[in-house]
């Protein structure tokens, strides 16, 4: 009785030709899938989740990798989750790819596509304030990424990886050059999450002053690096104008420009800005001292 | 027995870590399932077919939001269904974004992409009549989108929702500023969609005379406003030259520069446009005096 | 009993409405789908693997079409399979489509994307050699196109389509104006697939000699066409400085430009070319004599 009931289970699968599928057909021989991609993949599905948080809490996952996560609306989509660091339960939502820092603001950078962040254009498409998605996980180390996780997931901290250009997913860990995460749960002051940052703070020319009108500041704990690290990896000059250990988000400079993030520092000055502004990641290099493993590196960010 | 082999059917997924799952693991207890959003997913995938109408009328789907489709040729994705106005059975298959309308033909405009609708680059990327495909349904506010819907559907009438850019998709029907279909099964007669129909009319400079060669023209019955807030969101200027409570689709105006559609209205003289033409969607703002309501708005497209 | 094990069986998928989704529903009566479209789509996941030949040999693939494909990471993505051609086990991973031969290093192409391939910006985006992914394999005739298979499938042939561009999937075999495969196996020298070739011999101006630094040659057999009718698709001009019957990866011409292939041909000689250089594609209008036929279709990758 149980062999004929397993294998009247398995019959779930189709017969024939696809275009022919009406009748099931086995996916199991003695209780094992007979295609274990077929078993990683159900694997997978059972675990469907809105973050990687809850795929951990909920539903034991441990392993880091590739998930299936649903938003509130049902849109599904496919994310990496950090099961390891400092706890686990971290969503890979967004990265920022620079392909060449001399060409921010340039055609294809999804962030602030070609609206700069100057008077006549004050603000970029606005990418950080809205429900717009691109790339993959698996290219976020080779081009610009987005994914509804971003303005969905309902988070409380911030992980950032600092990954070298072009890097593969299976060697992320061991190539980071930086890895910090927030633990001051600041996100739960701003709606919970980066989308309803940015709503509260837009990232748009002349919207603010330095200094006092920073969206947001936590410090952070590093997973890989340091402090010091840091701030050799920003430069000699960038020592002078921002203290490390921070992640700042939409900052103003003394010209009234606005940048959607300092990744790993903190604006303690406000001195002009000489180098060209772009609405979104100048922070890479904040002064044109900062080193090229910086800037021709990814920056991914998580949310938990 | 009944809870036996309930528990037998449930070892449909995985044992022990996803690299190494090769047997199957409960998804339902006493015949619930364990991880509700893999019942809200298998839903989903139950109704699977070629269009939201056929969801509404062979799988009896009567709630607006995300289900699963699929191609002829078998490409499997997602979409937004309004399964209620005037009879539901609607799929969203495109929308166009202008995030600057001073911006038409601005790099990241997919519709009509870097090349204009002028005499020496005559043809956009054609968008409008290829499988090309972009954007998702809950960026559709935010950002370009057609799925393979837009040319995989065979279709009779149109549905057009203008929403305020960048609304979240829980909030478009409280917030859309106009709302509006046909009844008269224009598409019929044009291959079934706005596919055919562009290869039948194509956009292209110079490819016909205003009003003689016009694509083709309907009536439309309102959801949201009618003929008099249509007319009064165009603004003055376009009374002389508009007529609303219509759409319209590949236009010439009098310098035989040709537009996708006009939204809401039909053209009734031939005045040469001022205004700069680009290909998509000038009719937004057809005499440069429409309001910033409707400039700022995204225009979705539905099939039924 | 039987009856009553199949009814309990189908129980997979849910009462009621979506939201409140807890219980399953039948998915099957008398063992038949009540759904076909649900019976294909798990007679595609069924057979899920790493590529189109795996699908072949392990789980009996034999029709051509859509398919589901996982990486190594567990990325899920759907492929087009030509299960015929020579022995079948071909996956579709990559298109260049030029909308407008003249308009090479165009925005919106995302081989070479806005960095051109000459002294100033000597790199490309970097696609040929990056994990970025973009367009889908419907739409490959129409947009570039490159799925997560072009990096992570471990292939020893490539086969090459010419498809007239905007041809629609069902007709790509009959509309094809040139198709051809190796047989040589020289993938495995060069990491097995085209990323790892490209890693290897960089598109980049100045990076190498015309001839001497040429990446990879290997002949080919024809599906559709000959050696002559690909010289006559070429035209006049090109039968001095190119020879038909092969594919070359990785070109220099003697101004040093790079180029990432030239398909259907090897270069004999090392004039200067006078045509605008664009590190991917220039080979499909080599001497500015091609055949309209040619440059406007669109080029399929297919490994195996």
């Amino acid at each position: 009785m149980l062999r004929c009931t397993f294998f009247l289970m398995c019959l779930l699968h189709l017969k024939h030709t696809i275009l022919g599928a009406v009748t099931p057909k086995p996916i199991l021989i003695n209780g094992t899938y007979i295609n274990p991609e077929l078993g990683n993949y159900h694997a997978r599905l059972r675990s469907i989740a809105r973050s990687c948080l809850e795929i951990k809490e909920k539903h034991g996952g441990t392993q880091d990798g590739m998930y299936i996560l649903t938003t509130e609306s049902g849109t599904y989509y496919q994310a990496f989750c950090d099961m390891n660091t400092a706890g686990g339960g971290w969503t890979l939502v967004a990265s920022v790819h620079e392909n060449n820092i001399k060409g921010k603001c340039s055609v294809g950078d999804r962030w602030s596509s070609q609206q700069g962040n100057d008077l006549n254009l004050p603000e970029g498409d606005g990418a950080w304030a809205n429900t717009a998605t691109f790339g993959s996980a698996e290219s976020s180390t080779s081009d610009d990424y987005k994914n509804p996780g971003y303005y969905d997931i309902s988070a409380q901290d911030v992980s950032v990886w600092h990954i070298p250009n072009d890097e593969q997913l299976r060697n992320w860990t061991s190539s980071a050059i930086l890895r910090y995460h927030t633990e001051s749960r600041f996100l739960r002051e701003h709606g919970g999450n980066l989308y309803h940052l940015f709503k509260k703070y837009p990232v748009r020319f002349g919207a603010g002053q330095c200094k006092s009108d920073t969206g947001a500041v936590s410090p952070v704990v590093y997973d890989t690096g340091d402090k010091d690290s840091t701030a050799k990896l920003y430069g000699p000059s960038a020592g002078k104008d921002f203290e490390s250990g921070f992640i700042t988000f939409r900052v103003f400079n003394a010209d009234r420009a606005a940048m959607a993030m300092c990744s790993g520092v903190k604006p303690t000055e406000c001195n002009p800005q000489t180098r060209q502004q772009c609405g979104d990641f100048t922070g890479l290099d904040l002064s044109g001292t900062a080193s090229k493993q910086l800037t021709e590196s990814s920056v991914l960010l998580f949310y938990r």
